[in-house]
């Protein structure tokens, strides 16, 4: 078997045999494959997109390239959450300890990431003293003895994924849908889940611009998934605005926590029970969304699930006080209002835009070395259809630097568009994609 | 300016600036541009194509990233020939001459280059003695006092192609119209010439194996020549079946000087008529092809061909009693017929495998770092049209050495297709391509 001729196989639109896609995982993983030709044969791959049945095989040869999580020692269904990534996305903080307090396993291993704001651990390490790097063994054992445990990813995990995403990057090969299903359900795959969930983010401030890339990128996850044998349910969901209201690392735990003790955002909270629903329907705890999300609700109000999070940041070994004084958390040391120019109504809110003042007040990282200040961020105020009046605040900036400050302000100032007449409300999920048999035609 | 930029730009389908073209080219040529991301941008050529614009800003680029040949001591029109390459071609060795006796200058520059058979100066090296590495300078004097040399190439000439061919070989983007185009056209430009006439082949012995795309890379050739300030003519010739009848080194000599002295195979002299001939229109010796083909069969007949022949041999160090004699070149140690199995009429000769045959005899170079015997080969006695009796030879091999003997013997059999009844008779060329103003639109 040849590079070359799988390069030219699929140039050609020719579907390509498990073994060529294993051979060329195996050969690029070990370096036996140049980037060139693997480059070569993204671009194909992008023009000439991969089957269903390809994109399966390509995520179990990427998932099988390092090292594998064994979840068999925590008896259940796991069942892990995904989300495409949006600003202001702490929905994983509110999630696992919900789940959790209704009986479902989450052992949970999330990356750090680039992006405008932290990955959930860097999240998680704003809250003093908590430990995300646990060994495999302790990890297991927390989740065995509380039910939850959120760490750091560690060991070789999907290497294959690393290497390509890098290449991509920097050969214009990343906007490829099978391309994208592929990397993330290899990760969920070899991060041990036995169901998955998936939150596919479209709008603005989402790498799907449609509600139809998104579609088209939620039906392949759900296809491939099934063709590893795992349960896939997805969410496509709006991110046409910030979810919820802070964007920062220990300003959305703050926001968290308010969620958990059955306050919080309306969209974070709804969002938040819908996601957590169907984790509850593919781990058979529930067999209708709509007995999860009472379930869930109830959770919430009786503080189970503030409790549960309560329990794990003990465990991880945080400042359980937190939960319940998060003036506790990191605070920056000023605070400044973006105030409306002219009344109205929210049209709509860059969601990007926010995204990136939160990232250069500090709250992102830029390149792998940048450290995450985690008191600072962005806190909107309005959302979308909220009637504002001139000199009303939009948003309050978190900063701790005044380097940048002027286009923050921009930035910021720049997200919000108003209009006279108040928008047609936004749907929060616009569709559910996993449960009918038309969801996973193989013949695409 | 990015390189990423430009990958995205074309894969987008956009057109790419003089600017992003000349960027990529002097960024990969000096390797700061890395394989992955030109092999990236190759594979999205191949996919969205390149105009003429682009097309000959890319062959400006790249003839611009060595050397370049200066012909300018040489007074006239400097001419060149290039033919996109084919079994048995050896046109070069005899219109060099023929040309130069019409009183065009011939200075060629000649690859070596992987094939069949040797390239031009391979061949010529089979002439006892001759030299085809002559410095620049011996290069332009002899050109200069009789009108014609032949060189092997030296300098670091058109050092982008080289890099960017060697690439396209490991990731299946040879087969791109534009990319050949420019890799073509940047070697004649560097080369030095003023005006250039190509022989674009088409048939189961050429790169391009319909006369669609033959026609279309000859189109994208003139337009491109003419945007770099050429004179340019293409003309469509056929390969579905050698060109003459000899394929080897030696042998390929002995059938130009045939043809020098106004014998030789029809095919292979009604081809170097007409090429000749448009070389003269483009010199402005004559300015219509009938007058050119008038007198250069003159010169054919009266001698003056085989003359300049000659009188090049002896510049270049060969021995000139060759001409006359052409048993002094070398010859094979055994001889052996392939004959017909079968009654019937030639209906097809499959080129490439001749080439094959010829090459696994030895006249071809695998690698770079095979050597060629000069005198083997394979001569085939009956051509397409001709009748055949069974137990008539149809080719005669060649031999040195019995290493692959079986299956060159196979190779030769099997090239000839026989049909009871005779096929139509075969055009030589079917258009020629570069004096219609509708030839160059650039807006293709």
């Amino acid at each position: 078997m040849r590079m070359y001729d799988i390069i030219l196989k699929k140039r050609q639109g020719l579907e390509l045999s498990t073994e060529e896609i294993n051979f060329f995982i195996r050969g690029y993983t070990a370096g036996e494959i140049p980037d060139y030709q693997a480059a070569a044969l993204l671009m194909a791959i992008f023009f000439q997109g991969l089957n269903f049945r390809e994109t399966a095989d390509l995520t179990v040869a990427m998932a099988g390239s390092g090292d594998q999580v064994d979840l068999s020692g925590i008896p259940g269904c796991k069942v892990d959450k995904h989300s495409t990534g949006g600003v202001g996305d702490k929905t994983t903080l509110v999630l696992a300890p919900l789940v959790a307090a209704a009986g479902v396993p989450v052992a949970k291993m999330s990356g750090r990431g680039l992006g405008h704001t932290g990955g959930t651990v860097d999240k998680l390490e704003s809250i003093p003293g908590f430990k995300v790097n646990l060994s495999p063994d302790d990890f297991i054992r927390q989740v065995r003895e509380i039910g939850v445990a959120i760490v750091a990813q560690t060991g070789n995990l999907v290497p294959a994924d690393k290497k390509l995403y890098a290449l991509r990057d920097v050969t214009a090969t990343v906007d490829s849908i099978p391309l994208i299903a592929s990397s993330v359900m290899s990760k969920k795959i070899a991060a041990g889940a036995d169901a998955i969930v998936l939150d596919v983010k479209t709008g603005n401030g989402a790498f799907m611009r449609s509600v139809e890339d998104a579609s088209a990128l939620a039906r392949t996850m759900v296809a491939i998934g099934r063709l590893a044998g795992k349960k896939v349910v997805a969410l496509i969901s709006d991110m046409e605005q910030p979810l919820g209201f802070a964007a920062g690392n220990a300003l959305e735990v703050r926001e968290a926590i308010e969620t958990l003790s059955g306050r919080g955002p309306s969209d974070l909270r709804e969002l938040c029970l819908l996601l957590g629903s169907h984790m509850l329907v593919l781990a058979g705890v529930t067999s209708r969304v709509e007995d999860g999300i009472k379930l869930l609700t109830g959770l919430l109000e009786r503080g189970h699930a503030l409790a549960k999070f309560r329990e794990m940041v003990q465990a991880q070994g945080g400042d359980p006080r937190v939960v319940d004084e998060p003036d506790r958390l990191p605070e920056a040391l000023q605070k400044e209002q973006v105030a409306a120019q002219e009344n109205g109504f929210v049209e709509a809110i860059h969601a990007e835009m926010i995204g990136r003042a939160a990232m250069l007040l500090g709250a992102g990282r830029k390149t792998r070395e940048d450290t995450i200040d985690p008191a600072v961020g962005v806190v909107v105020h309005k959302k979308v259809g909220d009637r504002v009046g001139r000199g009303d605040a939009l948003a309050t900036l978190h900063i701790n630097s005044r380097e940048n400050l002027a286009l923050v302000r921009q930035l910021v100032a720049g997200a919000f568009h108003l209009s006279t007449v108040a928008p047609p409300a936004r749907e929060l999920v616009y569709s559910v994609i996993g449960y009918g048999d038309n969801d996973t035609d193989i013949n695409q």
